[in-house]
C-alpha cells in the first residue's frame, strides 16, 4: 500500500471548484490531493503577431508556482529576471496539449490565455494544471460561443492528464511528491476523451525502462485519465454536452 | 451610501483563514471584501549578506499579483524579466512596516520572508497584504520561539493597515477598486496596536489636499485599523497574548 | 544646535543655477547644502502609447545618482541591468508630484521628461530633485507656451518639497545625510504654492510616531517649503507670474 | 518513396568526424543528412554548487543554433538576452539523456559539459545532438579515465537517438525538415545500446495518436537507433570496448 | 623563427571554402591557420527602422565564438543574458569595415547581415572574420545583383584585414594566439584592395609604441592584406571582376 | 576658419576643476569647449576576482552620458537594462589607456575605478574623459601613496587624448560635434607625456584614408596632446612632479 493508503492504480481525491475568480472568463481551483492550482482563462480579441490575419484563434498557457508552494521556498522567477527551463517546458506542454482539442478556426481571431498558478505543490503539478486548465478553457469558450454566436463550439474533445511512474519494480498511478522523488521512471500522459494520446513523455533518468514497463504505465494512465474526465464533466454540467467528442468518449465507457 | 452598501467609516467584511498552506512556517488566506491574498511566512536559518555577523535577524517581504487577479490580465513580471516600480514600492513598504514591530535582536540570526500573492484584487491589496502578512509572520515567530527557545517573543506590537481616501468632498474608509479609481486623494496608513503610526502615505495626484482633510482621513484610518486588529487577535488566539504591545492595545480600547 | 550650525527649523543654503545645460528645453543645477542635482527638461512632440489620442500631454521623471555621488561608490544600475526599488519609487514620486500642478489638457499632446541626476548626495536628494525639476519644467513649459502659442499656461501652481524628521525627541527641518541616518522618523512632504499637500510620506521604521509628532513635522515642512518657493520665484523671474497659483501663494505670505 | 529517395524505415547518411576541435577534451562533427552539429566536451575539475561534496560528478549540455543554420535567419539568443523555451527544453533533454548512461560516482567530483552547436539544420537537430554528444563525451571520459586512473570506466552503455513521425497515415524514421513540417505526430526516442528506453517524447499537436501508431513508431525508432550505435562504435574504435553495456548491445544484434 | 616556422612577414596558411552553408545567400568557412570562422550572409528585403524610406540599404554584422572555440571554455553570452564588451566592439568593427566598401544606394532598400561564428580560435579572429565576411557578402551581393537586376554592383572595392604586433622589439605579421599573448603592441588593420586604410586600431597596453614602430607595423599589414586579397579573388572567381576597385588593386600589384 | 573661430591645429578652451566631488578620492570637472565630464576616482581595498592574490592592483573605468547630455535625449541604459556597444567600447578604451601608465605592482592589491559621466556633450567625449580621468586618478593615487606609504608612485607617465579628423580634404584637431558629423575620417589618439602612442584608432567609414592623411593626423594629435598635458600639470601642481615620466616630458618641450 502507498504512503497515503491508495492502491497502485488509484488517483488521489480530485476536487474542481468552478468560477473561483470573479474577473476571469473561466476559472477553477483544482485540487488533486494536496496539489492545488488556480487556473484562469483570459479571452482577448486579438492574436499574437505570427497568427494575424489568418482568421484563426490562439490558445496559450503560462505556468508558475508561488514561492512557498513547495516545501522549501523557491526564488521568484520575476526576481531572477527570467523564466527557468522547467517553467518554459511546462507551459509549452500545457498550451500544446490544449490546442490539440481546439478548433482554432471555430474560435475565430481571438486568443485564450490559461494561467496555471500552483498555490500548493505535492507532485503532478503539470498534469493537474492541464486537467484544470481544460475546464477553465471550456468555461471561457462557452462564454465566447454564446456572446459571439460561434457557429461551432471550438472544443472538439475532452482532455486530461495524469502522471505515472515506476517505483522499485511496480508501476503506480498519480505519484505524489514523495513517490515522485523515489521513482526511477516518470511519465506524463495527456489523453483525449476519445482515448487517443496527445502527449507521452517518459523519462528514465535513474534507469532506462523496458517496452513492457512502458506498456503497463500507459495502461495505468489511460484508466486514471478516464476517471478524471468524469469529474471534468460533472463540473462542466450541461456545457460538457457541447463538446463534440463527448458522445464518443461516453461510448467508450 | 457606498456602491456596496457600506457607511463611510465602515470596512469591508474581513476573513482570515489560518494555516492555508501546508508547507509554510506560517500562512493565511486573507479576504477583505473581494480582495484575496495568500500570505506565507518562510523561516530560514540565515540572513542576507549585509546583516551577517550582527547577531540580528531580518524580515523581508515580496508581493505579486496573479496575472488575472485584476479585471484585465496583466503580463507576468517573470515574463517581462523585471519587477515593476509599483511592485517594488509595495514590497519595500510591507517589509519596512513589519520590521517596525519586530525585535531583530530577539529573533536572532535568521530571516523570515513574507510572500504576499494577490489571487484576486478589488482595491487595497497592499494594506490587506500588510494585515495578512503580520498574522502569518506571528505564526512563524511563534514556531521559532518555541523550537529555538527564544528568551523573548520577537514581535513587540500588533500591526495592521487600511486605505482611506477622499471621493468628491467626502472621506471614506477602506476603498474598493471602483471607489479607488474615483478618489482624488488616496492614503495608506499603517498603525501599531498601540495606536502609533508606522507609515502614512498620502497622495493627491488628482488634487492637492488640505490639512483638515488629512486629519479626517487619519481619524478614519485609526478606527478601521483597530477593528482589523481585533480580527487578527481572534485568529491568533492564545498566541496573541505573547505580543508585548497586546495589553497596551487592549488598554486603549 | 545642528552639526552644521543650523537651527531646527532652518533649511540648508539653497542655490538654483538656471540654464545649466545648453541642449535641454529647461534645466537647472540645484544645490541644497552639499546635495547637488542636475535637472533637465526634455520636450517631445509625442506621448506614451497609453495617452495617445486623448489630446492631453504627459509629464514624467527619471532619477539617478552618479556612482560616486555618495560616500561609498554604488554600482551603476545600467551595469546591474535593472533599476532598483528605491530608484523606481523616487522617480514615480517625482513624476506624480509634478503632474499634480500641471494641466495636461493645456499642455496638449506632447510630453515633458524631467531627468534628475544627483551628482553629489548629502541627504534629501528626492525632495531637492522635486524642487529643481519643477523649475526646469517651468522653463520648458514657457518655451512650449511661447512657441506653440498655448492658450493657457500649463502650470497651475508652484511646487516644492523638503524632508523633515525626528532625531531623539526633536523634529528637524531639511535633514542632511548624517542627520537622516540618526532619525527615527523620516518624512518627505510635497506642497503647492497654495499651501496644500501633494504628497505626505512618513515612515517610522526605527520607531512608530504619534499624532502630535506628525503635526509638528507637517508644520516645519510647511515653513520650509514656502521659503524654497521664494527661491524658485527669484530664479524664474517674470515667468513666475504666468503661474496661476502665484498670486494665491503670494497672498498667503 | 520519400523526397530524398529513402524508404520509410531508413535513416539519412550518417557521418561522424572525430576530434573536430583542437582544444576540447572530446569533440565530433556529426552529419545526419544535411543536419550538422559540432559537439564538444569540456572537462572541468569542479561540480555545480548543488553537487558539491558528494564525491560525484556531473554531466550537462548546452544547445544552440547558429543564426543561419535554418532557412530563415533567427535572432541570436545572446542578442535577445535570454534563452528560448525550445532551447532550454532541448538542452535539459540532452543532459538528462547523457546522465542516464553515466556513473557519476565513477566519474568523481568533476564535470563534463557538452556543447552542441548546430551549424546547419535539416530536421532532427536534438536527436543528432544526443548521438554526437555521446561520442564526444566518451572521448572525454576516456581521457579522464586514463589521466586520473579511474578504477571504472564511467560510461555504462551506448546511447543514441532518432526521431520518428507519422505523415498521412504512414510512420517514418528520421524525418528531415520538410517531412517534419508535414508530420501530424512527432516523436523523439532515446535508447541505450542495451535496447532500453531513456526518453520517449511523443506529441500529437496536429492530431492525437493511437496506441497502435505509438507501437509502430517505437519499432521504427529501435531499428534506427541500433544502426546509429554501430556508427558510434566504428568512430570510437577500441574505446568502445570500455563501455560495459557494449557486449550486451553486441549480443542483441 | 616563429613557433610555427613562419618568417616575421609571413601569414599563416589561408583557406576559404565557398558555399559552406546550404541555406545562406552567401557563405564561407575561412581558416587562417587554426583559426576557423563560419561566415554567412543573410539578405532581407527590409532595413532597420533608422534607415527606412531613404532608398538605401544596410550592412551589419554579428560575431560570436562557440563556447569551446578557445582553450578554456567560455560561458555562452546567451546564458549570461547579455553581450560582452569585446563582442560588441568586434561586431561594430566588422559591420563598419564592410560598409566602407559598399554602396548602400546601389544595394537598394534591403539589408545584408553577416554572421561570423568562430568555431575554433587561435588568434586573429576579428581580422579573419572581416576577410571571410567580405567574401560571403560578395556572394550574396552577386545573388541580389542578378535577381534584382541592380544597375550597379554594390561593392566598390576589395576589403581584408590582418593583425600585426610587436613581440620583444620585433614587428610580426598575423599573430597566432601564443604570439598575441606575448605581444606588447597589438594592431588590427583593415585595408581596401586599392591600398587605403579603413581601420587602424593600435593598442599598447603593455607598453606605448613609437612612431617608427607604428610605421613598420603598417608596412607589414599592407603586405599581408594584399596577399589575402589574392585568395579572396581566387575564391570569388569571375564575380571578382564585378568589383569596381578590382582593376585598381590589380594595377597596384 | 572653423565654425567656432579656431585654426585647424587649435584645441578648444580647456578647463579642469579639481576636487569637484566631496566624497571621491580624486575628482575633476573637465570642460573641453562645451563638452563637460565629471570624472571621479574611487579607491577600494580589493581587486576583481581574476586579479586576486597576485599582489597587484587594478584600474578600471566606466563611462556614461546623462540622457540629455546630447541634443536629442537618449534613453538611459539602466532603463534599457543593458549597456550599449558604444558605451562598452569607450569604457574599455579608457581603462586600457589609464592602465598603460600605471604600475599595478606599485599600486598593490587595491583598485581604482574611474567614473566618467558626461553631463554635456559636444564632440570628443571619450578623449576628454581620458584626459580628465587621468587627473582624477593621479589625485587618488597621491592619496593612496601618502596614506599607505607606497614605496614608489604608481603612475609612470602623463596621459592625455584628443580627437583628430579629416573634413573635406583638410585635417583638423579636436573636432566639435558639428565638425565630427561632417568628418570622413575620424581618429582618436592617446599619448603619454613621453610622446609615445598608447592608442591609435582611426576609422574611415565614409571614405578610406591614405598613409599621408594618417601621418598628418598623427602630427596634429601630438601637438594637441602636449598642450593638454600642460593643463593637467598646472592642475596637479606639486603632485605632477611625482610622476616619473614628468621630467622626460618636460625635456621634450
Amino acid at each position: 500500500m502507498r504512503n497515503d493508503g491508495r492502491k497502485a492504480d488509484e488517483t488521489r481525491p480530485l476536487t474542481i471548484t468552478a468560477h473561483y475568480n470573479k474577473h476571469a472568463e473561466g476559472s477553477v481551483l483544482i485540487e488533486m490531493g494536496d496539489t492545488k492550482v488556480i487556473c484562469t482563462a483570459t479571452v482577448e480579441e486579438r492574436v499574437p503577431p505570427f497568427m494575424k490575419g489568418q482568421g484563426k484563434g490562439w490558445v496559450t498557457a503560462e505556468y508558475s508556482m508561488l514561492p512557498r508552494a513547495t516545501n522549501v521556498r523557491n526564488q521568484r522567477e520575476a526576481a531572477k529576471g527570467k523564466l527557468g527551463g522547467r517553467t518554459m517546458e511546462i507551459q509549452r506542454l500545457i498550451g500544446r496539449a490544449l490546442r490539440s482539442v481546439v478548433s482554432l478556426e471555430a474560435l475565430g481571431e481571438r486568443s485564450v490565455t490559461l494561467d496555471c498558478d500552483v498555490i500548493q505543490a505535492d507532485g503532478g503539478t503539470r498534469t493537474t494544471s492541464i486537467t484544470g486548465a481544460f475546464v477553465a478553457m471550456v468555461f471561457a469558450m462557452d462564454k465566447i460561443a454564446r456572446e459571439k454566436n460561434l457557429s461551432r463550439f471550438p472544443v472538439n474533445d475532452f482532455l486530461a492528464s495524469v502522471s505515472v511512474g515506476v517505483i522499485g519494480e511496480t508501476p503506480y498511478l498519480d505519484l505524489n511528491y514523495e513517490e515522485d522523488s523515489k521513482a526511477k521512471v516518470d511519465m506524463n500522459v495527456v489523453m483525449t476523451g476519445g482515448g487517443a494520446f496527445v502527449e507521452v513523455q517518459g523519462t528514465g533518468e535513474e534507469a532506462p525502462f523496458t517496452r513492457r514497463e512502458l506498456d503497463e504505465l500507459l495502461g495505468l494512465a489511460e484508466g486514471g485519465i478516464l476517471g478524471v474526465i468524469e469529474e471534468q464533466k460533472r463540473v462542466l454540467g450541461p456545457i460538457a454536452d457541447k463538446i463534440k467528442g463527448a458522445s464518443h468518449a461516453a461510448a467508450r465507457n
